[in-house]
């Protein structure tokens, strides 16, 4: 049996500000440190003892993997960072109050922005000093594969080789794989894992820093997924997220 | 020009209260993770731009590079971790506190198990569980090298193949390395370096948490070598370690 546990970042300090994050390399909240404290006291709870894991080139979920990683006492595992399980990439969006836009362009364009699986917002000026082509931390990855504005769609084209050429090689020796990323890298992976369709993926809402188990045969074949947790919180957390796009009242 | 930057972890739970740590896995005490956020300003404000780090096995080791990068901003860095890294086994002493074992044994018996090049302390028991081979991390090393207690002489004897059949290979596409690590081990590395004698390597003491920056060549022949920071203070933490096997008067 192998065990795949996807783990989406505590809460950042835009999410707390209501912010379109993507690229931008946030900290976390002292919430979403305490979700990670949490989410990390709860996996050891359940006896994991992880072979290895994988997190993106953005702190937030750096730093959630490591809070984990103390907290259950598994700090010297082998950890594999890469720029392929990075949030989605929000364009020129990046930086504004999500609330805030939707009161401009209106609830509808902004749930098309967000939710919409081949729309992509507005690029981010290539002379942008945010553009990843611009940062020291991308000059190692080919630049034609560095985006500045993504479609979900995009975000899936980028992840799914890294789940099916990196990960998937490393369950034949290991059976334990822990992965802190990002609501809509980890969408891509729950996508193709469980063949969700373009229209269904969008409204699938990953709680913050909600242990999400999938457990294989040695085959592969999925056999269970589900959250680890509380399920009225959970469910009230997947509700907080729908929410965020949405104008204040 | 390559530079290598090697950092002792800062103050450990045991290195306050004056106990043979070795392979325990002791965390860092509140006064050695702030060593280790200074260390990570220093480093930041001196320009380093590592492109990759290294550290052992042991939480207090991890914990202090996770601090430095965080400071440094550079968390998205690829980071390996090796027990050939973990600090000089202590054997049977691990758990005991120096200045008792000074006061039983006495200053001379204590200062030729801290500091003698090769008399190792008695071993731990194969049966007792603090046993490495016991240990389910490190279930991936093969058996045979796994150390019941270690003179100084034996952590030198399995850190230079770290050293030259890993970090150098690593230096030949990389710039800028940096190894958080534990006094033994690095003291291993800095007796390769610099080809320090048997008999001197055992008067070094590496002050916690002190950058020391080595920078080689392109052919790796050294140029020069110097602890970062303030040297008053470097010279009285150095002094501090070498006062720490002495029996309180």
């Amino acid at each position: 049996m192998k065990k795949v546990v996807l783990i989406r970042h505590g809460e950042s300090v835009w999410n707390m500000e209501n912010r379109f994050t993507g690229w931008t390399d946030v900290d976390l909240s002292a919430k979403g440190v305490q979700e990670a404290h949490e989410a990390g006291k709860l996996l050891k709870e359940k006896g994991f003892q992880f072979d290895m894991a994988y997190t993106s080139y953005l702190k937030r979920a750096i730093k959630t993997l490591n809070v984990v990683l103390e907290e259950m006492d598994q700090l010297w595992i082998p950890v594999e960072k890469s720029w392929r399980l990075n949030e989605k990439h929000y364009g020129n969006l990046q930086g504004l109050n999500k609330a805030e836009t939707a009161e401009k362009y209106g609830d509808a364009q902004v749930k098309i922005w967000r939710r919409s699986y081949d729309v992509a917002p507005n690029p981010l000026d290539a002379s942008d000093s945010r553009d990843p082509q611009q940062e020291a931390k991308y000059a190692g990855v080919d630049k034609k594969l560095l985006p500045h504005t993504e479609a979900l769609k995009d975000t899936v084209a980028r992840i799914v080789p890294y789940w099916t050429e990196t990960i998937v090689p490393a369950l034949k020796h290991q059976d334990e794989i822990l992965i802190a990323a990002h609501g809509n890298s980890l969408r891509g992976i729950i996508k193709h894992i469980k063949g969700i369709s373009d229209d269904d993926i969008v409204s699938l809402n990953l709680p913050t820093a909600v242990p999400y188990l999938f457990e294989f045969d040695d085959d592969m074949n999925l056999l269970k997924d589900e959250f680890l947790g509380d399920p009225e919180k959970i469910k009230a957390l997947m509700e907080a997220v729908a929410n965020q796009g949405k104008a204040k009242k």
